[in-house]
């Protein structure tokens, strides 16, 4: 489809063009030679394989089923009903059907594995494979933290979170919408959000998706940062589409998603399903219903830009049917990310899953069994990439400072569980019972001082060993209140990046002409 | 070894020959005609095989090694010790070194399954091939409410948790030594234990295994309320017997469980191992050790009574080498579980895991995080008991009350969990997509209406999901709080089960003369 991925392609690189070469091409060539460093884990353990292919044959045909006699709509969006009807898919109105195993067809070209490349090439992490990486919570119009209480979120509080993350060694993107930052008019406040992750952090980050201007500033800011040469077949810059569940994507959506893959840079394709609202109650119907989003809208991505990178996504949990809330950590949503990590590998994408959340509104037991049964779910799912990893509460309405410290501390546990068990000689440790007998200590074992600093993850938060004298001498604190110097002593400690000034002022100077090419708009 | 498993068995009926025949008789054939109820779980998902069989090999293989050059000590047990010789073991003081082969060659009598009769038989609990059951803590001398505080636990304690544990669907069995009542002496206080299971609770129960004579009485105790020839060939009590480790077996402990043993009654195995203490501090060499320890243990329940029930446990963890505490929920102690439920399939006996541990001193966010990975580990290695899933904080210094109503919650989602995904063509609901189109809300949707209230699991303390006003008007209570409330409604509506007058009265006598038989100990 090149004539209609042209087309869609509308991002002029505003300033960067007139900034070509020099520092800019260094940067773009540095970038280029990126070597991938090992921090992100690589799962070394076994996925869970929850059902069998009888069953997984079952969704996969119940999927075809929705698509074939239901279909989804992509409302207000001309461009995308051309392109499937192009594609042979029947487009009735703005409902585009698909004849069983078609929609499964036209994402085969999308690529199994890919970079996300990071402005420091150490940190650009690899989706898909073997690699697992974690991105902070994501869209929450409130923070909350132990001196002020909840409030709605601001550029400041975004910054803080983008900086938290870049401190930690346990997420390796730095995100999206960390948090809205509602001081900034809602038309503007993409360009400050992205310069944030781009001066504050060298991770890898998402772009906007609230509109597909917006979208297209996003890539254009990043073509000031990676060079627009190495863009074209590199990932810098992804768009988080969540489908209007259930079975619509409309037109804010499909018009980032065209603008990202047009781009041939990353999208995460995510219904966002509640059973019993965006859905039915029961999860079989509920994940065939996944899928069947899912695919359709990668098709899309697909026609839009053959080979273009993206990932199967999911936010799929259960309801409250009394309040009418999501509830999260529940055994079903554990199942059925199970069952779509399945019915994603066969569809040979990588994973997207959702990590620590939760309804909990402060970090207390509730925010973490549900962030700790749904971030397990996820990687025993197999999923590569975990959104929402750490700081959410309330189902997202809030980012919780104090929870975003506690969630790092499991996201670290996490990624020594994904390195498994290493069988060698050393572990074994023979001589260490040649040295110490039956009923003896091990604590000065030659072996144990060798190996202790080692031989496992050192929490620094949540594993509290103080005795109840020591810990009630010092105040009885619980992991919240713990949690709340951690938070605080990372942000004192932070250091900004270097970043080239030249790209700065690059970045800066687009900001400023798109801010003052239209007014503020505050809804 | 007929000649010595007799010699072991020295519990005589105390009380119970007087009363025999009549009402006891009764019970018994009723006991008798027991039919298992489905209460507790079936596991219909499957287990986490986290090593290939090459690993596998090679921790059975170091196991072999550690049995062979260093061997288990048997402290103070001159039967063990010539049971072993007699079977073929090298035995050189207290050391018993055996073949590679030769201790598992001695566990192959020992069922891969079997039955915990409960006084009620829709209590009774399968134990091995796909059942699971949960326990409440073992062990703890302090309890902990938000009323009162951190305080020794009393025997009002013990009947408060044995009450609870019956009050609830999520608990199995009524667990052992709940929480220590220091209220009572030491050398009686199992005879209150023994008798508040029976009298308060119709589920399985453990019994003594602080001295043999306990272990005896506890035995003695329950023949009085199932009847003697019953207990021959059913299981309906049972001993926790942890080993010294590192690769100790004392006295008190083979005692206590050559009794069981030799009564026909079930024994659960547990190493007791904290890697860098009681072993080595990497984990491969633990797990190897662990499975030396607890296949040493069983080979001596078989010497003693071919075909008694005996269960391979394990209570593997991390240690904090600075604070020299225990560490849980630690992704190194998860991987050991998995290893070790590899370990036991191999051996085809039932294991026991441990679940809702953790080393906080509070419900807070640690205490859930710890307890609810511990668990899941657990369960996925293929734990058919679970010991410890309600209660425990500090370690197993205090039960909790409020800990104990949040982990029951989660107890229920785990149960739900074990469930898996059931795929027909009403968890499909093709119905409900022909009822509501793309964009519109299933909540009124016939399909949902019909399955909501079955669909979940509907947690009733955990997932709390009122808005943050609601939330906030009501008195921002976090998850330990509104357990408080939970666990004082639980007790206050309890009744205690009917019970034959002949075998309370029975039951009493019994404790009134044992404890008239010898003087207070408090040490």
């Amino acid at each position: 489809m090149p004539p209609l991925s042209n087309k869609i392609i509308k991002q002029e690189p505003l300033i960067a063009g007139k900034r070509r070469g020099g520092r800019l091409a260094r940067i773009a060539a540095r970038a280029q030679q990126a070597k991938i460093a090992p921090r992100a884990p690589k799962r070394l353990i076994p996925t869970v394989e929850l059902l069998d292919e009888e069953n997984l044959d079952t969704l996969e045909g119940h999927a075809d089923w929705i698509l074939k006699e239901v279909g989804v709509e992509f409302r207000g969006d001309a461009e995308a009903l051309q392109l499937f009807k192009h594609a042979g898919a029947t487009v009735k109105g703005e409902r585009v059907r698909f004849d069983p195993g078609h929609a499964k067809a036209l994402c085969s070209t999308a690529p199994s594995e890919f970079v996300m490349h990071a402005r420091d090439p150490a940190h650009s992490i690899v989706v898909g494979g073997n690699s697992v990486a974690f991105t902070p919570g994501y869209g929450s119009p409130f923070v909350t933290d132990n001196d002020h209480g909840r409030r709605y979120s601001t550029l400041e509080d975004f910054k803080n979170f983008v900086k938290l993350t870049f401190s930690t060694p346990w997420l390796h993107h730095s995100g999206g919408t960390v948090c809205e930052p509602v001081d900034v008019p809602v038309n503007k406040r993409h360009l400050d959000m992205i310069y944030a992750h781009i001066r504050y952090s060298t991770k890898p980050f998402m772009g906007s998706v609230t509109a597909a201007e917006r979208a297209l500033d996003s890539i254009a800011m990043a073509k000031i940062l990676f060079g627009e040469s190495f863009m074209e077949d590199h990932c810098v810059v992804q768009g988080n589409i969540n489908l209007n569940s259930p079975l619509v994507l409309d037109s804010v959506m499909s018009g980032s998603l065209k603008a990202y893959s047009a781009a041939n840079q990353g999208v995460f394709i995510s219904p966002f399903l509640l059973g019993g609202a965006m859905g039915p109650v029961t999860q079989p119907a509920l994940i065939a219903q996944a899928h069947a989003e899912t695919i359709a809208a990668i098709a899309l991505t697909q026609l839009v830009r053959e080979g273009s990178p993206v990932v199967y996504g999911n936010f799929l949990t259960t309801l409250d049917l009394q309040t009418g809330a999501p509830t999260f950590g529940t055994p079903e949503a554990s199942l059925s990310a199970l069952a779509l990590g399945q019915l994603s590998r066969r569809m040979k994408l990588p994973l997207r899953g959702i990590g620590h959340v939760t309804a909990a509104k402060t970090a207390d037991g509730q925010a973490m069994q549900e962030s700790a049964d749904t971030m397990t779910a996820a990687l025993m799912a197999g999923s590569t990439v975990v959104f929402h990893a750490a700081g959410w509460l309330e189902g997202g309405l809030t980012m919780g400072y104090e929870k975003f410290a506690l969630d790092l501390d499991r996201c670290g546990m996490m990624c020594r569980f994904l390195e498994g068990l290493k069988i060698d000689d050393n572990q074994l440790a023979r001589e260490a019972y040649r040295q110490t007998g039956p009923g003896e200590n091990f604590l000065s074992n030659d072996h144990t001082l060798a190996n202790f600093e080692s031989a496992n993850y050192r929490s620094d938060l949540l594993a509290d060993t103080r005795s109840f004298e020591q810990w009630a001498g010092a105040g009885r604190q619980d992991a919240a209140q713990r949690a709340h110097k951690k938070w605080k002593d990372m942000l004192s400690r932070y250091q900004a990046p270097d970043i080239d000034p030249a790209i700065d002022e690059a970045l800066k100077d687009f900001i400023t002409l798109k801010k003052e090419s239209m007014p503020d708009q505050w809804h």
